[in-house]
């Protein structure tokens, strides 16, 4: 069998590096495009270095045309906001060539266009897309997975908190208030040097950010516990940890009913009983950032707070990898009908 | 003046250490005797290597005679549980002396001695000292600890947890269900090797452990609030963080009033007015745990989610300076009528 | 075609936890039996976390009979010196069912038995052994690795000095004083415990050991440089390094002829042509420990200082990769006729 | 005895801000003005986050004669090159009001000018100042320093490699031969944001910068060891070591006459007998970097690899304190008759 041809758009993001990885591993697919403004000409791993003895690529100046014509899939890794039009305009284009579109921008997660204006600030023209747009939760979402044309890749946050409660939600289990403490390694900050990952602020530190409400993530966890049944408004407080890649969310979850860890435990096993890259860890164990780092498993662990009856629930994932580039590829897996774990164990 | 002399029992642990550092500037004290088993006979710092050039001591055998006599001060680091009845000892006949003693442990920091039962295993024979006991949490028991006997040395998450909760508690603004969600530096697990600060685990990693409403802290926490009127109870979780030093609490307080972050920035300052170990940053800014490393500062931050009408609080320590060796030091400044910051800055 | 059986003694060690990570991805070789004295009984996953979703197997007692006689290949990694004996009962009983063993220990990579007694501090009572073990530097020895019964796994600091040394050895420009300044990971110092992998000493800090010519690898490296025609002595110096995994060397050569940087990279560039996990970057590009972590590649540089004639060579590798398990795999293909890299990409 | 004013130019530099930290305790001095012309205006805590609860000041624009008028010590933590003419204008206009200028830049380290075209890419206009700037390297330099107007700081890698060397080069050991291999924290790539001090380059990682004969330390250090009688030229190789604070130096010297450990251990201790900011440490021990973070120590180890004969010798400094804002003080403390160590313990 030939192999699909792959193009990135956006190729010197972080992400884009950790896909063009799963590709070099890939058995079904292979990179052809790699497409970056601000690096073209340049030999892809000469910018991402460790890629070295990996990908020959070099970045080529992005041409939608080309992109299109010559890819079964492409993804998208541009910042959220500036580039809707573009991305709506390739999503259109692509549906003559079968070119089918995963975007790991937020731009087509939140199905309420109004959203973006109070999240993201800007106001979103495509109604028709974010309606159409399926969002690749891939645990929660395969079926329409398997035909999206447009895949709106979940961001990082989003998935470790939605997959740590979705068993919970479903059961009811979940009273109205919900509490995420999350901390995300430093690479969700990017490569370019800002002063939110300067190593002198990263390194021997946790410092909270954009806290009170305002982090846009908080609007996407809302929507997919809505579509799981409940409205529970949630507190999110998002830090950055000195480690480079990860996440661990601890959720604290009012409990609506009596119920106990083992009882937990099996909920959540069968809950995600065929789903390869969840590991509900059983009673008594509780996940750690490290054992997901450079993996697109999440590993999520549960426990009681009999004092205040409160269930703690704690995920962890690589937020480079099941937080966005190694779900991107697991979403192009379903989509392509590869085996869902290639290229990512 | 001559130099208050001060002996320390238990003197390999961290705490011990940072004690001597702080002596080793101090102008109005000087260290004795370290006492330690494990290490009697070997220079105190070619064990404690930080040491280096700053502390000429030999570890000494313990003996509690020479202890008492030679001492104006005893800071006592030992585990738990083990030596109440040695350190008892130690207070009954330091008190002709004039000896004052300064416990780390939590042998001597809860009320209630039937907690002691509960949270840490084991009976403790000595309620008229845990009557007699001074708290030490510096800033809230300023008085108590001038005349204080046996000085109760707070541990490292409460003194973070009571100082970030107080004034809100104080004022009336705290509901009844508080989440703290800690982490702690690798130090708070000790130097001696093990399964919690081995290098493979502790860096590129965070991992929550004691889940559930078991670590003792959490007694120690309840009992500080419900001094300053309130009686919650706590959800507290700990996390082992991938940094030597610090602790940051991000704490969730459900609002009983309605407030701004200008008042309660009005509330916390006018607290705190005097305590020259606590700032309390101005709206909009948080801490870091970076930022009170190496120190005795409390740094605490204050943010507001309205919508969910949580109040999060952000404080940070260094667990082994204001969480343990830097506020023992300075409540030895304040039992001696010394500059509260002598040592520290 | 059916998948080769694997069996791992040893199988709690950190190398092992990475074969078998390797093994889960490997499309023509399978885990049979990871044994493990200390664990045996205990899922795999349980004590490896890293492997959770990865590796369904259980820890079993060490059998030789069951091993042999159930595997093609073994993979062998124990504590140097203790089990001589019995890795050479293996490799004499394997040959009568044609199973190959791989030994990561040090026990059979010097060719010169007298050598035991002076870096190992044993007696080495198996001479034939020390003749027929195949030395398993890929790059250097494939085609006797090919047909090799015993392969005696190079260590790390060895796998990384000889690769960055091969070419200019060869080549006659290495002149007779060389300086190995050589920094690793702490995974070097294993899993377990110990005064020198504990996260206080281990974080924040670079020290020395085995300073002054001592470290047995010393004898490995000379050995190695002996067999491409030259006989310097080296001088070695080890360091751990804050960082888990990985080894960069800096290398100092007296320059034996005049060269440039640009006829350097040539000589590797040749010298490594085949070698797809040898990366010998452009002059103006140095390796950087990041760049390999997690992978089996060896990243070299090289650069000249006209002042004092000095070749500096950097060589970067990741200890438990390319130094340990990643080679001891991609030996493992080269014995069994597999993708040199498959597994390992 | 009222404090000595004291003013600093470039204070948003990290050595300004432990130059500071260490005026906040120091009983003789206190902080004047704080120059700096990006931070104009701003509370020197709130950029300098470490320093919330010590230091009070606001940066002011820096304004030459107030600061000349109203200090009694000035220090300048300015880039190399640019403001050489400024500061040589500072120095000269300084000496009709007594004040003295301790500066920290390169600008005045080397004496012979025409070094200032070759490694700082700059011609030097002030043969006159470089003449009469005392280089301060305390230990080596008192007698001169106690009457310096103006005090050259040294660089952080020549601070470490003329105090490993010194006392082996008076006593005539060092043979022709030396390798420096260094490492520094990433606080020596300053606090601005950019691609040598970015988190996801500097965490779990490694890498050498300017090799080859390039970095300008390289002539400092020989100028150092030329004035100790020998002229041997050095090859050294810097690397970023992913910690923040810190300089670890490993030096190779081929040996010139048959020595010692416990010989070199009397030498160097002899040689530092006075200096409480050099620990010698005992044959047996080596140097760490931990040990000396935060502190203005200087620790060295000396071992002897006999196979080699090459001496090798291990220092580590706090490239900050000792290696920049530590010494500068220390330097001030000599300068103005103040104990050595005031503010420094």
């Amino acid at each position: 069998m030939e192999k699909k041809k792959i193009s990135i758009i956006g190729a010197a993001s972080i992400s884009s590096a950790f896909i063009m990885k799963a590709l070099a591993r890939h058995k079904n697919a292979a990179l052809a495009h790699a497409c970056s403004s601000s690096q073209a000409g340049k030999g892809v791993s000469e910018y991402h270095t460790i890629l070295t003895g990996l990908v020959d690529n070099v970045f080529e100046e992005y041409d939608r045309d080309t992109v299109i014509n010559d890819s079964d899939i492409i993804f998208i890794t541009r910042q959220h906001g500036e580039f809707v039009d573009d991305t709506a305009g390739i999503v259109h284009a692509a549906k003559s060539t079968g070119t089918k579109v995963i975007d790991l921008s937020a731009d087509f997660r939140l199905k309420d266009g109004s959203l973006y204006d109070k999240w993201y600030g800007f106001t979103h023209g495509h109604a028709d897309l974010l309606e159409e747009a399926v969002y690749g939760l891939t645990e929660l979402n395969k079926d329409k997975i398997r035909s999206a044309k447009l895949l709106a890749n979940p961001g990082c946050y989003p998935t470790c908190a939605i997959l740590a409660l979705a068993p919970a939600i479903k059961e009811g289990l979940a009273g109205e208030s919900i509490v995420i403490n999350a901390l995300s390694g430093v690479s969700g900050a990017g490569v370019r040097p800002s002063a939110k990952n300067v190593a002198m602020r990263a390194s021997e530190n946790i410092f909270p950010y954009k806290v009170g409400g305002v982090h846009p993530h908080t609007a996407e966890i809302e929507q997919g516990l809505k579509e799981l049944g409940a409205s529970p408004k949630v507190t999110f407080v998002p830090h950055v940890a000195p480690f480079k890649y990860g996440i661990i969310e601890t959720i604290y979850v009012k409990l609506a009913k009596d119920t106990t860890e083992n009882a937990l435990y099996d909920i959540y096993s069968d809950f995600y009983n065929d789903c390869r890259f969840v590991n509900v860890l059983e009673p008594g164990t509780l996940p750690e950032v490290k054992d997901v780092v450079g993996t697109n498993f999440a590993n999520i662990g549960l426990k009681i707070d009999p004092r205040t009856n409160t269930l703690i629930i704690i995920g962890c994932i690589d937020n480079i990898m099941k937080g966005a580039a190694g779900q991107a590829v697991q979403n192009m897996n379903v989509m392509c009908g590869f085996d869902e774990g290639e290229g990512l164990i």
